[in-house]
């Protein structure tokens, strides 16, 4: 395939679009992206919902890739660790890795998005057209129908391939499911809670009203709160919360003297740092939390899903925005085969990516039950310690799962997801056997012993499984 | 509430509709029951789909509960085993239980469906309208669209409560997943494989032209033929072939000659029953396996889908008929509680099938992929050897995966799925590390030490999977 001469037509300009575009268009591609909403350059679009993510090293791999890793550096607050916060307002943090420079990052979609828009756009083989939406695909012509929300017209656009980064209500997802033109396997799972976004606001002086540098967690059991930091001193706040059970949800939790009795009950401390809750719980959308799992992801050499339309996952794991970035990492690695035409180009990268996507949607969902519910349990609370020390003292012999998963970007998340499950077995079952002993003055060379053990039952479990032909 | 007051709607006569249109009959309903095509009863209707069915002890409970247990065994034939066919020719049968007593049943679907058909109409309170097509359902209302095939017009039905049992196909999940009025979790998932219907016709004089008893498996690691027996002395045969891969697939299977080629090499001794294989090969259609999953099954108090609407699986563990039958019978034992109102009763069914159901779904799958290769796998057919000694020598003591899930139907699917794979776990992985011997000489009192370590690592795994949290 000679680069320079395809016309790629890119669906979506969300984080996984424009990144995309700005990839294909360092290789020489003429790319053409349609955006429904407006320029966010332009426009506050953020209306309440995912105003800031968790980046990590699987996305910041694409940033190296693109040049950019230092500009995003610029928007980006290291978080170390979760910061759980009990019902009397206690806190006590618990780092994401033993190792130091293993950390987290909050980081603002609309100003990352912005970045990578301006990016795109310096390159003279890149379009970006906003107001556009996609109304629908038709992948054996390899054209897509849209509507210009400007001029009220419709119009369709033709391309050697269109890729659709138009995220989890994707409408070229839309057209493979009605069309019945083949087997489409096709999943949407919706958790039984929601989620609302509300904020802690920046102090008079602008300061952090509580501890920056940190992930915080209000876990109750069934339901929880977390709050992320942003470059001006506020917090974002998510609830997530069941839509109809326990003795407060979602569907009860009508008005201002309930909501403010569940935070007063519940998030006492949190309560204080927001006088404005009442007002952002009535006015911001309450959202599911879906998993969308999907294949085939393209269509012969014509037409490919890519990022959340291909594969929308919970948020539980901050893993959405680095899996997409991956996606493009991934496709460009493909790219770099040369193989001989789109269809090989595609089938070669579902082949290679599907595992891991369909990984990381299933360790999101294991991350809601381990966030609101585990990090309170004891005996997973000892399994982190552990993990902890391992990591600190024996730093190239150990990753938990989190780290696997999150700063382990040269493997892929089945492998990561695999790996630690195992271990996490391994340790909760040594721990809660007694096989396992461990004191605040544990010796390195007990410490060792007890590693030694942890991976010997880490392998037996593998074995195990393998034999039994389980995944 | 009060039973004869109530109307209900039932979409489909299939096995599921026609057998629940009986059950609320007995039970003094106003039960009307539309269904999309003909009266199978005065037309065929088969068209080269699904002739015949495996019946087993689940779907026996749901004649025990309707009052025809003998009736239906009168339309049975036994099958005592698998018969194992290799390439040469050579045959060998595995028994589907050391148990005597234990077997399935081949039964023909449309005799079942017409039996169940007639038994329901002797109600008066139960009337059953054919060539009416269900278009889509309003859940809010409790009515559904109709279309009539006879006079072309359309036409709504209002009822207290709307139960569908139109497959998997469903026009009520349909709408369901269309409205968006809720959040309504959903998949459909295709295997790479799709499967044809063929036949083995009786000889001139109407006898078998293989052995009668058996459920016939040419298993070929990626592929396999099947065959089960019908009352008139013919059998038929299920082809499992990939759609697009390997060397003979459904996609290049184009030409009598191709056709013929592949049963030569592949099944050289079924093609010799098959005089008439080139004909139906390319006369019946091609269809895929897919799985449904949805929850939730109900809206509010109005409507529910049950059977195959609710729960398509693939036929690989025999058991979509009887799971279906065993909705009715769980179904029965809800209304049994006189729960207040139709809302309870089907959030009460649907929290307490839901689980067994998926369950069901995903051991269809484990046994298509233990079908046409496992059982050809020398650790597999060690496994198999011991298991049938443990249920012969301790009837009492020991019921293989296979039984758990065909004949224990005191138990749920998910109970047997979780104890069946323990156990295979147990014995495979014992094998394999050579922690147990047998010989074809061993003493009872030797295979008692064998059953008792299984049962013991049995236990074992699900106490370690229980502790590291997962299902």
């Amino acid at each position: 395939m000679k680069e320079k001469q395809q016309n790629i037509l890119v669906i979506g300009a969300g984080l996984c679009g424009s990144l995309l575009a700005l990839r294909l268009g360092q290789r020489g591609y003429n790319v053409s992206v349609y955006e429904m909403r407006p320029d966010l350059r332009k426009t506050d679009i953020s209306a309440g919902r995912s105003i800031n993510l968790a980046f990590s090293n699987r996305g910041n791999k694409a940033m190296k890739l693109v040049g950019l890793e230092n500009k995003v550096k610029a928007l980006c607050i290291p978080m170390n660790g979760r910061m759980i916060h009990d019902k009397e307002g206690n806190t006590f943090q618990s780092n994401y890795s033993g190792r130091n420079h293993e950390y987290i990052n909050s980081i603002s979609r609309g100003d990352l998005n912005a970045l990578l828009l301006n990016e795109a756009e310096k390159h003279e083989n890149v379009s970006i057209y906003f107001n556009k939406k996609c109304k629908s695909v038709n992948f054996e012509n390899t054209t897509a129908l849209f509507k210009d929300y400007e001029t009220k017209s419709e119009f369709i656009e033709d391309a050697d391939a269109i890729i659709a980064t138009d995220g989890a209500g994707s409408a070229m997802r839309k057209s493979y499911y009605l069309s019945k033109a083949f087997l489409f396997s096709f999943s949407q799972e919706y958790l039984t809670h929601g989620y609302k976004e509300l904020s802690i606001l920046p102090t008079e002086t602008g300061d952090y009203k509580t501890y920056k540098n940190a992930l915080h967690i209000w876990p109750r059991g069934s339901f929880m709160l977390i709050a992320l930091p942003n470059l001006d001193g506020s917090f974002t706040v998510t609830l997530f919360l069941s839509y109809n059970e326990g003795d407060y949800n979602f569907n009860n939790l009508t008005t201002p003297k309930m909501v403010t009795e569940f935070f007063q009950k519940e998030f006492p401390d949190a309560l204080k740092l927001m006088p404005n809750l009442v007002e952002e719980f009535f006015e911001n959308p309450t959202a599911p939390l879906g998993t969308v799992k999907c294949s085939p992801w393209h269509y012969k050499g014509n037409t490919l899903l890519m990022g959340d339309s291909a594969h929308a996952i919970v948020p539980f794991y901050g893993q959405g925005m680095n899996a997409s970035f991956e996606d493009v990492v991934e496709f460009d690695n493909i790219l770099d085969l040369n193989l001989e035409n789109w269809e090989s180009v595609f089938k070669t990268y579902e082949d290679t990516r599907k595992k891991d996507t369909d990984a990381i949607a299933d360790l999101a969902i294991d991350n809601f039950h381990e966030m609101k519910d585990h990090i309170a349990n004891p005996i997973f609370q000892e399994k982190r310690k552990l993990e902890m020390a391992f990591e600190k003292i024996f730093p190239s012999e150990y990753s938990s799962k989190y780290s696997l998963v999150t700063f382990n970007d040269n493997i892929g998340y089945k492998k990561a997801m695999l790996k630690g499950r195992a271990q996490d077995k391994a340790i909760l079952n040594m721990l809660a056997d007694g096989d396992i002993l461990i004191s605040d003055d544990i010796k390195e060379n007990e410490l060792k012993i007890i590693l030694e053990k942890v991976k010997n039952q880490t392998k037996a479990i593998l074995k195990d499984d393998r034999i039994a032909g389980l995944k």
